[in-house]
C-alpha cells in the first residue's frame, strides 16, 4: 500500500532530521512539553477514523483500542510533565573556587540530547509503543528529533499518527525535520537506518530476532550506539506452597485473565508458572483450565503473528514430556489465537533451552517441581526477564529467601501477587530486564525515566553565568532540583 | 615475575566472586561506605613501600605518586559518602491504590548491583585508576564483587594494593570473594574474563584498540554484557581570536604545563590546538615554544609506551603538510619523552583522519585555520572527545554560537579558559564523551555518577512494606532522597 522509500529518500530525510536536531536541542524544557502536549491534542483530533484503521490493521477490540489511544496520550503529557520538571536532567553543580589549592574549578553537569532517534514500533501496540509511542515521546522530552520506521502491520494508523505529529510541530513552530515517517518494508533498509552515522540510538519494540539483529548492527559501527530493544520475555509466576492453599481460586482467576487478555499478546504475559506438586497445585490447574475454558478465542493481530503463534506453540508442546493441559479448538490456517495451557517436570524444563523460549500468544506453560529446592533450580536457571512474579504469604516469602535473592537478579520488575500484564505508566514502572529481555537493564522503555535513554550528561567547566544553559545558572531560573555541592536542593548560588 | 592464572585457576576466582555477589549485594549502604573507607585506611597504611614500588614500576615521580595516591584515597572516601547519601540509588515510588478504577499498584523502584565486574586498570595511574581505583570503588559502592586483571606494566604495585583490599575485606568480614586479583599477560585470558558467563560488566582504561577489542568481545556475547572503556582523546582548545588578542601569554603558559605535564601522560593531554591565523597565533606559538624548551624530558612509563609513542609521534609529523614547530633532542631507544610541537593547516587536517588519532605522549598538533568558517569545519570534522577546550571571551562566546553548538556534541567536558588536564573528583565532572572517548557517553569514569554504571533499576511491584528493601520501606529509615509520587522528599510515606 506504501511503496518503500528509496535509499536516497531516506538519506535526504536523517540529513533533515540531524539539521532540525541543531535547532530542537536548544527548545526549553516548556517548548519540548507544550510540543508532546500538541501532539496528544491532535491524536485525539483523529477521532475516530483513527481507531476503525486500527481496529482494522490490527484485529484489537474498539474498547482495547480507545484504552490505548487514552494511554498514548496520558503518555505524552505525563512525560511532558516530567520533562518540565526537570529532574530527569541530572543537574548537578560543583561551585568553583578560585583562592583553592590548587584552584577548584566551577563544574556544572546536565543531560543533553543524544541527536536523531529512529524508532521501531510494536505490532501489538499500535499507538502506545509505535508511531507516537513511548519511545518517541521519550525522545521528545530529550530533545531528539525522532525518525518511526513504520510498523507494516498497521502502516495507514502509522501514517495517521503522523499526520497529528507534523501538525503539531507546525502549531508549534518547530522544524518540521523533528519528525520523520518511512516506509521500509525491505530488512535492508532498516538496517541502513541503525547503520547511518547521524542516526545516535534505535529504540525497538519487537521479537529477539529483531532485536538482536539491530543490536549487533548498532555495536558493530565504527561509532556504536545504544539500542533500547524490549524483545519480550515469559515472565514466570512463582506459585509458593502456603499461598498456594489458601488462595488457589484466586490465583487460578487472575492467572487465567492474564494470559487470555487480548490473545495473550503482550510481552508481559505469564508464560510460565512455576509450582510445587501437591493437591493445591491440581486444584489451581482445575480452576485455571475451567475458567480458560470459558474464554472465546479471537483473532490474533496479524496473519504472521497467527501463524508464528501456532508454529512455536506446536514446537513447545512437543518437546519431551510437555502435557497438554486443555487447548482451544483451531484449524491450520485459522487467525484465531489456540488457547493452550501445559505442563513439565521441573527436570525436562531444565534440561531442555526451548521451553525457555518465548512463545507469544494465549499460551502457558506449567513447571511441576518435587521440592523447594528443585524450584529454586528453576529460578537458577531462568533468563532474564521483564517481570517475575510471586505468589506468596509473609511465611513463604520468609521460608523462600535464597530464591527471592536469586529471582531478583533475573528480572527488571519483581511482583507480589499481582499478575505480569498491566504495565502501569509510572516513574517508578521499570520496563526492562536483564538480556533477553531487553538490551540494555539499565533503561526502562515505560514510564518517565525512559527519557534518560536517549541523553547523555555534558559537563561545563569555568563557564560565565550568562553563557551556561538555564538549567545551570546560578539563579536556577527553571526551579528545578540540582545536586549543588553533594546536596539536592531548588536553592540559588550566590555568585562571589 | 607473577605467572599467569590458569583458565582453572580464573574459573575458580570467578565462582568464588559469583558467590561472593550473592552476599555482598545485601549489605548495607553503611557497610559497602566502611569497607570502602577500610581500603583507604589499608592503603595509607602501605606508605613509603607502595610509593617506592611505584616509582620503580612506572617512573612517575615521588610527589606525583604522593600526590596521586592522595587522590585515590579521597575517590574511596567521597564515593563511600556518595554511596551511603543514596541519591545514586533513584529511588522511586508511586504509591498505591487499591480503590482507584482500575486499582493502581504500588511501584517501588531503586538500583541494584548488577554482578562481578572486571576492571582494566590503566598504565599511568597506577593507583587512582588502577587495582583499586576509580573503577574499583565504584563497583563496591554499587554492591558488585570486582575481579581485577593486574597490569603488566606495575603488577607489583597492584599487588600490594590487592592486599591492602584483602586486608580490609576481612576486617569488615565480607567474604573474600569481593576482590579478586588475576595475572594474565596472555590477552586470550582477558578476553576470557570478559566472555566469562557470570561477569556483568567490565571498566577499562587505555587504548583504542584495546577497548574496542573487549567491547566487541563483550557486545557479541551471547548475553551482551556494558563495557566502560574509557579509551583517550586528543582533547581540542580552540583559541579564539579576542582572546588570544588579549591573552596570548597566559594561553601559551597554560598550554605549555598542560602539555609536558608527567609527559604528556594524560587521557586528557591537549594534543590538538585550533587556532585562525593572525599575528596573535604567532606570538602564542613563540611563547608556548619558549616555555616548552624550558621543560626537561623526563622517563615515560615504561618501554613499550616509550616507543609507541616515538612511532605513533614520527608518523603524526611525517604526515604531508605537517611542520614540526619544536622538538626536544632524543636518541632512538630512549625511553625519556620527546616532546613535539608540530602544525598543519586546517585543510590538509580535515583531510587526513590520521591527523585526528591520540599520540599519548608530550605532543601537540596545531591547526591553522584560514578563518572562522574553516575553524567551524575542523569543529565539526572531529571525532567524540573527553574534552573539548575554549579560551574565549565573552565577545568571541557571542560571535562564534554556532562553533559552540557543534563543539558540544564533541564531548563530555566542555571547558571554558582552562586546560583539560586535571580531572576534578567531583559530583558534576564527567569523564566520558561520544566514541572513541569512551564506549558509553551516558557515564562517566570519575566522579561518584560512576556508581550507577555497575547498577540497574529493580522495580517492587505490590509487596509489603516489611519484605521491601529499607531504601523502600515507607519510613524510610535510611533517611535517603526519595521520589514519591513524582516529587522529591525525604518525607516518610503514611501506610494505609
Amino acid at each position: 500500500m506504501y511503496p518503500d522509500h528509496t535509499i536516497q529518500e531516506i538519506d535526504q530525510i536523517i540529513a533533515k532530521s540531524q539539521q532540525a536536531f541543531y535547532q530542537y536541542k536548544n527548545t526549553s524544557l516548556k517548548e519540548r512539553a507544550n510540543f508532546m502536549r500538541a501532539i496528544a491534542l491532535e491524536i485525539e483530533a483523529l477521532g475516530e477514523e483513527l481507531i476503525k484503521t486500527a481496529v482494522e490493521e490490527t484485529h484489537l477490540n474498539e474498547n482495547r483500542l480507545y484504552a490505548e489511544r487514552k494511554r498514548t496520550i496520558f503518555q505524552l503529557n505525563s512525560y511532558a510533565e516530567a520533562a518540565e520538571r526537570g529532574d530527569w536532567l541530572e543537574a548537578r553543580i560543583d561551585v568553583g573556587n578560585v583562592a583553592a589549592t590548587p584552584p577548584k574549578p566551577d563544574l556544572r553537569k546536565m543531560l543533553v540530547p543524544l541527536g536523531p532517534v529512529v524508532v521501531f514500533g510494536a505490532s501489538n501496540f499500535p499507538f502506545a509503543y509505535s508511531t507516537a509511542g513511548g519511545d518517541t515521546a521519550c525522545a521528545f522530552a530529550a530533545g531528539c528529533p525522532v525518525i518511526v520506521k513504520a510498523h507494516p502491520a498497521h502502516a495507514q494508523t502509522s501514517t495517521l499518527v503522523t499526520k497529528a505529529i507534523l501538525a503539531a510541530a507546525k502549531k508549534c513552530q518547530l522544524p518540521d525535520g523533528v519528525f520523520a515517517h518511512i516506509y521500509a518494508a525491505d530488512i535492508e533498509k532498516s538496517a541502513y537506518l541503525v547503520k547511518h552515522e547521524a542516526v545516535k540510538a534505535v529504540g525497538f519494540t519487537g521479537s529477539y530476532t529483531g532485536g538482536r539483529a539491530l543490536f549487533d548492527l548498532a555495536t558493530q559501527r565504527k561509532q556504536p550506539i545504544p539500542v533500547f530493544a524490549e524483545m519480550g520475555s515469559i515472565n514466570p509466576v512463582f506459585l509458593l506452597p502456603d499461598k498456594l492453599k489458601k488462595d488457589y481460586s484466586w490465583i487460578a482467576q487472575q492467572l487465567s485473565g492474564s494470559i487470555t487478555q487480548d490473545m495473550g499478546q503482550f510481552c508481559t504475559n505469564p508464560g510460565l508458572m512455576i509450582g510445587i506438586s501437591s493437591e493445591a497445585l491440581e486444584l489451581v490447574v482445575k480452576e485455571l483450565t475451567e475458567n480458560i475454558k470459558e474464554v472465546v478465542p479471537g483473532k490474533m493481530l496479524h496473519k504472521g503473528i497467527a501463524r508464528n503463534y501456532v508454529n512455536n506453540m506446536q514446537n513447545a508442546i512437543s518437546q519431551r514430556r510437555v502435557e497438554v493441559i486443555y487447548q482451544s479448538d483451531y484449524k491450520m490456517g485459522e487467525e484465531d489465537g489456540v488457547i493452550t495451557l501445559a505442563k513439565v517436570g521441573a527436570q525436562h524444563f531444565l534440561a531442555n533451552p526451548e521451553l525457555h523460549e518465548e512463545v507469544f500468544g494465549p499460551y502457558s506453560l506449567l513447571v511441576v517441581c518435587k521440592n523447594r529446592e528443585e524450584m529454586l533450580e528453576v529460578a537458577q536457571k531462568l533468563n532474564g526477564q521483564l517481570t517475575v512474579s510471586l505468589m506468596g504469604t509473609a511465611e513463604d516469602l520468609t521460608t523462600h529467601e535464597t530464591l527471592l535473592s536469586v529471582l531478583r537478579e533475573k528480572c527488571g520488575r519483581f511482583i507480589m501477587n499481582n499478575v505480569p500484564t498491566g504495565v502501569a505508566v509510572a516513574l517508578a514502572m521499570q520496563h526492562g530486564g536483564p538480556f533477553p529481555a531487553t538490551t540494555d537493564s539499565r533503561f526502562t522503555a515505560v514510564g518517565a525515566d525512559g527519557i534518560k535513554r536517549f541523553a547523555r550528561p555534558v559537563s561545563f567547566q569555568n563557564w560565565d553565568n550568562e553563557f551556561l544553559p538555564d538549567e545551570l545558572k546560578n539563579e536556577n531560573p527553571l526551579n528545578i532540583w540540582r545536586t549543588v555541592n553533594n546536596g539536592l536542593t531548588k536553592k540559588i548560588i550566590n555568585d562571589k
